[in-house]
């Protein structure tokens, strides 16, 4: 099935949800009909070019041969045409050569890339994260030598990070980096798990590569950030010879089958040549520059997955038919009218609208923080894009794989056969909850940095951000929904401040709950969205300029979300609370030497 | 990683579980030593022959080449060796040659087969199927010349049920049967999703079809069963001509990649010859006689998958050295020390000792029925084990999907590389919520008639029977498990009212909830039986039968069960309740024609 952009709900978001005109730095030229055109033809690109290659690159694969990694057909093909209509480098400043837009539009139109083909999409998303770095830490030199390729496309850029014993603890790794007469390093070390580490796509690959100088400290201080090219380039910008680094093995994996995932080596002869990005031991904070945009960004695979899932199932319950309802039971029926297909649909509509809206707000407040000209309000929007990217990134990832899960679920024995497509959106959702940071070390953050490092105070202006919707809800005949909305609030209030008690006085345990304080973190902050959303709806519905079932809709996703959803807040709030609370009598459990 | 036999909570639950010399037929001989050496020599079976077969079988996957199915390497030695031990026919009567093992003994040894290799296990747990249904359905010839080699596996069976219009709605086959002169019929039409098929295993195939005989009434009124082997057998057993049917297809799937799935062509020549099972127009009737052993059947490879993702796990947990411990942050530490994986592992640990002591009373119960001399008690039994059917069924594979997710979750980015293993069980897993009837089919056979038909009185007499835990939970030192545990019956109870009630006046709403409902039974059973399971600990504390380590670790995890998994009850109570209450004020989504 074709990808369709949901154009009608992005358009009901960008006036109802977000204050677009506040949020960019020109309004008059930068409007939300420009907006809207430019999400209509990154859609075109997506369900037109990217989602065709989508299923047959899944089946293909890559290989590898002495090194050379070939990408499925037509993979170059639709690369040339990505960077051509510059969907490569939309929120990339002008003054490299990117257009400077918004996030709001380059993060949405990202979704669509995403949802038509999630493999093919990393490519540009990691891109534009090593561009973010060289940008932010990188010398004139190095910016002015790699920056202009790379923003146009021509070079793509890896970020190399992991090692065998260096996973989610980023301070253990130990590529060496050997310091040479001329300014320059030699590289040596392996990196795994590097997507796009090796392909075909683009004419050199500029790795931004973790290692550490000699005597450094050990540990996430003694790390230092490396440009390590595929070709070295010369003085006037052409290719120089191949740099001493070698794509050893490409990972057989469970899902992304056309994103090579390669295990990289670096320095096997002389040592490969880099380039020092920033100060020596600086690598990590150098890398941290674009990590809220990264993880901003697998978020939004999540919520891609979920759309795909979504417009797959619906399409499939509107078409078959299958036995009849407890309504009418003499009459054939789509699939669509039993109650508990309804349940599944209404479910991950309801989500994938939740997930898309915390999206926008997310990157609305990116944008204010980039355009606004309070340096308070600057500073505020910070502190709230920074406690949202780790609830974003769990929670959005997380819901995929449950999303896509229900798809399947929905095709009944057609969802197990690879062909229907339903399969692959799961297989491939799998991962967004473990690169970039696991769900684990995102909880971590938003326990242990996020909340508590200001004491609350950034949390506790959003839940009065939320009481403003409660209380808007209640004066306009969304009494019921405004209802389960405070319940859940209160809910998260008191659960975030047993949280934060235990992150003082027992840190192993606050970690325990982290997981589902993070999750009922994300159902809250979803309904408070939805809520919004449902407001704007109740405010439209007897103007013109929405179609009533439009309005109908989203006033069905918040009445259902609100019943089913943060109905499992109430869950999620015992959970932590029998083991936070102050009489829980709780501690860590043991773990045996063995498992049975 | 090798499987190994979960021994020690085997041996734990047919001791303080279930009663097993109650439920056997002959206590004397069939003592629970003779089941844990049958155990054992299962899980010898299961490691040593079936385990390393899985990977490799997943890999290598199936071929069809002119209706010849080939299996992977390895799999026609390991079939012999099953049917050389006797492992095919344990459950089945003596007097067909069977081994009239009891259901205990069975189900436990099927949960290693299918934790070793689910591909391989689903053909044995088929041909049993098929032979109950003969043997309970078929005249004295067709048993005479069947039964004898499927019994011994030389032959094995399949079920035919789906059709492309006709999967959780069985009752629009159109396959056709005409009646012949001599008695027989002949069998016309195409069915899918057919498990083994076609294969390489055994000399010959014994199908078991559903087909409409000419002028039947429309529905399931009008659907007979017929038998149709793949070669015809003579008088005297021996093989004759090749019948009219052919695999024409393999699907290619998400999982069990060895387990061939196969489209199946009736009579496209002559008709394929056939013989009816049963009566005329009775065939779902001598379909379900089998219906509810193979449901438990599915609910077992739920289980078999988590325990199989709970000892890849484990492994890793304690092995891979990752970061530290917020208790000692100099220290580098296995991630099981890290309290995220922790609270995974136990999650993992506790839900899939729930499943496999459900699985145990259920199989009890069966026993009990087959053997007790009070008819009764018999008929009691009986209900038991219809009620417990569906939720089993549906909770149980469901939990085997999050336990496998679970599993991937704890490797990290490992988990994700196809030769970890991880990933096989969690796509393995992922069609046990659909085939034997999906979860929303399970759900609907939960309220619709194993709650409502006896107006809930085996329901309710199960609640008291939970309640006594509760109270034994209560004089014995386990008070906070037992307030938690409590106040989940009451949940269920009231909730169950609701759903109830709805089933008479709204039926379409009652099933909208009918999921929610039945996890949240699912899970207040798990704790209801971990309760069991603790207060047995508990009783032996003092004593030797069993080491310290292994009470303290049931003990644990009813702890965390009581405390993580019976908190999303208050959740899913909400969730039915939102819908279902007198003052919900709730109707059924609409289902607008198109999704965005």
């Amino acid at each position: 099935m074709a990808y369709r952009t949901p154009l009608d709900d992005l358009r009901f978001l960008l006036h109802e949800l977000v204050d677009f005109p506040a949020a960019v730095s020109d309004p008059e030229m930068m409007t939300q009909e420009l907006a809207l055109t430019i999400w209509e033809e990154a859609g075109k690109f997506a369900a037109g070019v990217l989602s065709p290659l989508n299923a047959c690159g899944d089946r293909s694969g890559l290989t590898l041969e002495d090194g050379v990694v070939t990408t499925p057909d037509g993979f170059a093909a639709a690369w040339q045409q990505l960077i051509a209509n510059g969907w490569n480098n939309m929120a990339l400043p002008e003054s490299i050569g990117g257009q400077g837009l918004p996030w709001l539009i380059s993060t949405l139109a990202t979704e669509m890339f995403s949802s038509a083909n999630k493999s093919f999409t990393m490519c540009p998303g990691l891109t534009q994260g090593a561009i973010e770095a060289i940008y932010a830490a990188g010398s004139d030199e190095l910016k002015q030598k790699y920056l202009p390729k790379m923003v146009a496309g021509k070079w793509t850029g890896t970020m190399n990070l992991t090692e065998p014993q260096a996973g989610s603890d980023v301070g253990a790794i130990c590529t060496r980096a050997m310091p040479q007469a001329d300014g320059s390093y030699r590289i040596k070390g392996q990196k795994i798990f590097i997507s796009f580490g090796e392909h075909d796509l683009a004419d050199n690959i500029i790795h931004l590569v973790l290692a550490r100088t000699p005597d450094a400290p050990a540990g996430v201080r003694g790390i230092s950030l490396f440009l390590v090219p595929k070709f070295l380039v010369n003085d006037d910008g052409s290719l120089g010879e191949r740099n001493d680094l070698v794509c050893a093995a490409l990972e057989h994996k469970l899902g992304i089958h056309a994103s090579p995932t390669a295990v990289m080596a670096f320095g096997e002869q002389d040592g490969a040549i880099g380039y020092l990005v920033g100060e020596e031991h600086k690598g990590l904070a150098a890398m941290f520059v674009m990590m809220n945009m990264a993880r901003l960004a697998v978020g939004i695979e999540g919520l891609a997955s979920a759309e795909a899932a979504l417009q797959l199932a619906w399409a499939y319950a509107l078409e078959r038919v299958q036995g009849a309802t407890p309504a009418d039971p003499g009459k054939p029926a789509v699939i669509a009218e039993h109650p508990d297909v309804r349940r599944m649909l209404m479910l991950m509509q309801s989500r994938t609208r939740a997930m898309r809206a915390m999206a926008m707000v997310i990157a609305e407040a990116q944008d204010m923080h980039d355009n606004h000209a309070d340096a308070e309000v600057r500073q505020q929007q910070q502190k709230f894009v920074e406690l949202m990217i780790p609830v974003f990134k769990a929670w959005a990832t997380e819901s995929g794989v449950e999303v896509a899960s229900l798809g399947i679920q929905i095709h009944g024995g057609m969802g197990f056969v690879e062909e229907t497509g339903a399969a692959q959106i799961w297989r491939d959702a799998r991962i967004s909850p473990i690169y970039e940071g696991t769900t684990g070390i995102q909880a971590q953050d938003l326990i242990g940095r996020k909340l508590c490092r200001d004491k609350g105070e950034t949390f506790a202006l959003l839940v009065s951000r939320m009481r403003e919707t409660v209380t808007a809800m209640q004066g306009n005949g969304l009494n019921t929904l405004a209802t389960k909305l405070a319940v859940a609030i209160n809910s998260l209030e008191s659960t975030a401040a047993a949280v934060m008690k235990r992150c003082a006085d027992d840190m192993p345990l606050a970690q325990l709950m982290s997981v589902p304080f993070l999750m009922m973190f994300g159902h809250v902050a979803g309904g408070w969205l939805l809520g919004r959303c449902a407001l704007a709806a109740r405010f439209h519905q007897n103007g013109e300029e929405y179609p009533a079932a439009q309005l109908a809709s989203w006033l069905q996703s918040a009445d259902f979300y609100c019943r089913y959803s943060l109905a499992e807040v109430a869950g999620m709030e015992r959970q932590v609370m029998n083991y936070l609370a102050d009489d829980a009598d709780a501690c860590l459990p043991d773990i045996p030497e063995v498992g049975d």
